[in-house]
């Protein structure tokens, strides 16, 4: 085309860009949820699959095309759909592999990008789950705006994404922010697969929570209606049921999980600076019962400088939309 | 002028920034350092002056101004000094006040950046000491070429600078980096100024080291020659001293130190993971003593993915030119 020097550029991109879509793919341990996403995060389509039905990636990766067909087809007649983000556990974003995963059953190095973007002949972006969720909140949720912050994934396992200067921190081979393998108790409890201890996993995971009720629940003198579960049936969820119930020990159990937290925390924030922690996953349903008392062990273990400076916060997007919405951002950039 | 299209823009500004100059203040809570520097890092000129010299930070001023000028003279006439780089405790780079610095006798928040820049009619910019000794590693030392890097400065407090994506790492509000005061033995010594328990500045300091030592004497059973100093003449420098006589109780002070030191550097890894951790300050001079333990420690708390890929090092710059290199650095930014 022949550009007119009157041609409005900014229109046109504004046009372009609103018109441009992405896919969004969250790869975790037991599902995989997937979906079409538009600039202003909104879902379009949506899905999800049993991650373990594929025993290899190549098998996971048509099964992933089969079923994303139909909505290409649907939202990308135009060639519309920029690329497709990725979120996975040790997903590397500079090798676009997933590396040596413990919750994913294809073991090694595993190039998922290469082998997506071959398949779909569509651009492929991939990152760390955690890494993406940060990114997903920085767009879309209670990191609109901020240059500096932390967010913290509490699930079955403690997860991280660092932003600084408006952008994720990769470090020197893209493996920053392993927040949850930081050790807070010297010494102390053995995380269950990285045999490290006295991490931050090993304490404030949904895992780490329930290991610590059935050891409170056996040293406990009083009543609790823990005693009603076998150790082995013991979850975070349950704890949490109890706490809500009014159980004394239970609500112990947050309030020891959310000290560590807090001092946790207070490390982070001297590290780094940030305008804001966000906290994000299962775990934080618990609310006030884990951020209360994470909000004072933080406070009180910060030098002075940082004192009532740094805002805790609970994620503010949709748990079951976050995974995608965030794994979408990443063709964004 | 009038621009020839032939004119050697590349020359000209190669030979431009070959005769620019800074100036480089390394202020101390002993003593103030300054001196010349080409941006070859190259100290044409030097001087030292004590900081408790001066009551007030007017007289500071000018009593730096005197002794700069016959500098500012010699090397300045072309107008080729392009600007005074301050480190100074507590130097906050966006606001240029040094801010509540415990070390310092000027109290409050002090606007050295504006008083000196108004008295020499020279751009000055300020910055934290252990952020200024970061970028002098950076640009003339042992981090030359690296996008990512810690470096810990273990002099009478720890103190900071983290490299990230080839710049300093600011955060929200300028005070990221004050790793000295993370937490690393929870509910440990109490810091003798913060008030906070068991942070690595307590221990890995030369302050730190002194109590350490005195502990270690009170509980020896074993013959030691840090016995035959009283408590209070017991330094660092003096456990050095002993540790290379071959005093075991000396040397179990520096594995104790390193240990806690590898520890702390482990949980940092994680954080941003980084080329290189880069050692400054008086307490290095104790060597493989404190490294070995160190790196020890270091390499067993880290995540596999980390393992064995960070290098620990030694500053390369000369002990008394860094604070000055350092400092002047910030002027060319």
């Amino acid at each position: 085309m022949v550009l007119n020097p009157l041609f409005n550029f900014n229109a046109y991109f504004k046009e372009m860009k609103s018109t441009s879509l992405a896919i969004g793919v969250d790869v975790g341990g037991t599902n995989t949820k997937y979906g079409v996403v538009n600039h202003r995060g909104e879902i379009l389509d949506e899905g999800a699959v049993a991650t373990t039905l594929f025993p290899t990636i190549e098998a996971f990766v048509d099964g992933l095309y089969e079923r994303l067909l139909p909505m290409i087809n649907k939202f990308g007649k135009d060639g519309n759909i920029k690329g497709i983000g990725i979120g996975a556990p040790n997903g590397n974003h500079f090798t676009g592999c997933i590396e040596n995963a413990p919750n994913l059953h294809w073991k090694g190095v595993v190039p998922i990008a290469k082998l997506i973007s071959e398949k779909f002949k569509i651009p492929c972006v991939l990152n760390n789950d955690a890494k993406a969720a940060a990114l997903g909140e920085l767009n879309f949720g209670a990191a609109k705006g901020m240059k500096d912050f932390i967010m913290i994934t509490l699930g079955t396992g403690v997860g991280s994404g660092i932003v600084v200067n408006g952008g994720l921190l990769y470090g020197d081979k893209g493996n920053a922010g392993e927040l949850g393998h930081t050790v807070i108790r010297p010494g102390g409890r053995e995380h269950w697969s990285t045999g490290l201890k006295g991490t931050l996993e090993s304490y404030c995971s949904a895992t780490g929570i329930a290991i610590t009720a059935v050891e409170m629940k056996k040293d406990a003198k009083e009543d609790t209606l823990l005693k009603n579960y076998d150790d082995k049936d013991i979850t975070s969820k349950i704890v949490y049921e109890c706490a809500t119930k009014g159980d004394a020990l239970a609500k112990k159990v947050y309030e020891f999980t959310g000290e560590i937290l807090g001092e946790a925390l207070a490390n982070f924030v001297m590290f780094s600076s940030p305008e804001a922690i966000i906290l994000f996953g299962g775990v934080i349903q618990a609310g006030d019962l884990l951020m209360n008392p994470a909000k004072k062990a933080m406070e009180e273990h910060l030098l002075i400088t940082f004192k009532d400076q740094v805002q805790l916060l609970f994620s503010e997007l949709k748990f079951a939309d976050a995974a995608i919405l965030g794994a979408s951002t990443l063709v964004w950039g």
